[in-house]
């Protein structure tokens, strides 16, 4: 069995990441905050206790899948769709406004067409997990902006993913427009083929699932559903955790009939803090050690906070100012696509080593300081207290 | 979020478990052959499907410290002492009878002393998990003779460990008996430590645990000292699962305490299925085309068989013929410790490739065939039946 080895890089990882959240949660901090702190208190930048490699970022991974599995598990899709219209347009203005403004302000600062191009579209996709796991700690999942957020999330994706495969093909050279059209139409399916048809489905397997003979079969069919849609999900280009979410969603409507009890959300509470615990090994701050450089990092991720708190906020308005102000602030972190979009760039030389260094900053920061808003911006609200009223849409 | 990767390997690991062991369970069969004949079906020697790399060994791993926790949170520690007479004798019994004859058949097919001496060592430890799930499934781990299965194979790991240790220095040219001693009264001393004051510190514990401000605190604790104290296990030389074990025991006395409910199971039930399929994903007979080396594997493994059989069932002769049986099928399966000990001796050229193949072929056969028998020895027989009944010792 080894004398070790992973088991080992688990212990550490999850008993930092327990001290520093019960830290956190006795300042009234959210815990993910703490999680986050953990990584990189052991990471390779601080402790060097822990170097992350190919394990840790695929245990994450899992973690991040299980925890949106249970996140859309505890979502009614037909919540959710009351919601839709106001999703899609903070979803849209989400998009557009960061889109804009990094690409304005790379290039007012007088940065080529190309570069700024790169940045911006790497300003635009939302990573949703941090801010689901605060909704969650703080029981705020059925809140009506929760539910505009996490259906903004998934649309988001959609277009996030376009804006990918649009600035991969310009790297080549030209943009493939057949191609995109093809892309966009596959991620459109597929999220309104899951979300449409998906709990209907999922009903009619429950009969011939419960008349297995092996043990659990319900715990079985849902885990095989998370895992089988989170591929599905990479496969039409998207990211797996929005597959798990619209899994969990398919499952929400008659949770209670599939008897998976407590054990999804302990699968979920395992792995879940090494996606956290990950994310903050990555943090290295240190590398900005050249005043221009931070000068531009601290400039990008003023505009893509204010991007999307302003895009996104707008798209809600009709929510009123407070809830529009917690759908903006949930919105915020950028997650690993916008990584993608810059090592992309780096790759073809559309954009420069410090320019890639500067979008790190920007994601890291927008993941970072969310939580630590988005929990008082709930203050004082019932958990449930907008659910059954209406949106117009 | 990657496209693909991990998370398909993952779900094609439990599609494939899931089916076979669900057909399995329609034959009538431990549902864990079918998840290791799944291993057989994806994996590099059948239809290829799944290479088995690091991730998966770990995976597995974890899986397998997993299903040893859950076992020991099944499992009175005060049971358990009850039956440590016996299970001391099995554990001695199962590791004297195994050494000798595997030794024995070795020298008297014209092998070098000590080529026979490594064969010997590689037939001495069990492998508990693969019985240990079968218990489980059939609802048999309070039995007596389950009792006394799982306490031998404890005391069995310290042995099989110490001969491990031996067998290592003889392959440097001379045993230090020094260093031997020093990891036997760890071995014990750790052993001894957790079972005795193990329940009692946990007590202990329980108040200020229970006092955190961060949510389901008590599960936290479990996970953590799971794997804590199975990479403490680690450093003294034993197996990982074997501290998973003995942490479940130590949380045992007072399980509804802590508040797990069905999440620690939740973690079991989706992360140990990948222990078997992986295990099986190793099986590769086709190795086995010349006739004299299949012949001196057949012996082996029939040797193998034998020893367990006859020792660990003498060692358990006081609890009547069914009884011994039931303990000397249960301790036959050999796992991970003898493919090391075989590979220890291969890279000091103590053994030839061939005789590695039939070290192999041993351990492979050993834990495949046990689940077929085994559940059907304890058919009739009530789960508790015994459990009141106190045995000499």
């Amino acid at each position: 069995m080894g004398h070790g080895g992973v088991i080992l890089d688990l212990f550490v990882m999850l008993a930092a990441a327990k001290v520093l959240g019960e830290i956190c949660e006795r300042l009234r901090i959210p815990g993910v905050i703490g999680e986050m702190l953990a990584g990189v208190a052991i990471g390779p930048y601080a402790l060097g206790w822990i170097h992350p490699g190919e394990m840790h970022a695929q245990i994450a991974q899992i973690g991040a899948v299980f925890l949106l599995f249970t996140i859309g598990l505890e979502t009614k899709p037909r919540e959710m769709l009351r919601v839709g219209g106001v999703a899609s347009l903070v979803a849209l203005l989400g998009v557009a406004v960061p889109f804009a403004g990094g690409l304005l302000v790379m290039h007012l600062t007088g940065h080529p067409v190309i570069e700024s191009v790169f940045v911006g579209a790497a300003m635009v996709a939302t990573s949703v997990g941090i801010t689901a796991r605060v909704l969650s700690d703080i029981g705020m999942l059925a809140h009506r902006a929760s539910r505009v957020i996490l259906g903004a999330a998934v649309i988001d994706d959609v277009l996030g993913m376009l804006v990918l495969a649009a600035v991969a093909s310009l790297a080549m050279g030209h943009i493939e427009w057949v191609r995109l059209g093809l892309l966009f139409v596959e991620a459109i399916g597929f999220v309104v083929l899951i979300a449409w048809v998906g709990s209907r489905v999922a009903s009619r397997l429950h009969r011939p699932v419960f008349r297995m003979k092996s043990r659990r079969p319900g715990f079985a069919f849902a885990l095989l559903l998370c895992l089988g849609l989170s591929v599905a999900a990479g496969k039409v280009g998207m990211a797996a955790i929005i597959g798990a979410f619209l899994a969990g969603l398919a499952l929400a409507e008659k949770k209670e009939d599939w008897d998976l009890g407590e054990r999804i959300e302990g699968v979920s509470e395992f792995l879940s803090p090494f996606f956290f615990v990950v994310l903050g090994m990555e943090v290295n701050l240190s590398a900005f050690n050249e005043p221009s450089v931070l000068g531009l990092a601290v400039l990008v991720t003023v505009v893509a906070i204010l991007g999307k708190l302003v895009g996104c906020g707008a798209g809600a308005y009709r929510l009123g100012f407070m809830d529009s102000l917690r759908v903006g602030v949930g919105m915020i972190p950028r997650g690993e696509v916008g990584l993608i979009v810059a090592l992309l760039g780096m790759q073809t030389g559309a954009i420069s080593n410090a320019v890639y260094g500067v979008v790190l900053f920007m994601v890291v920061v927008t993941t970072v300081l969310p939580p630590f808003v988005l929990a008082g911006l709930f203050r004082g609200e019932r958990p449930e207290s907008n659910a059954a009223e209406p949106i117009g849409c």
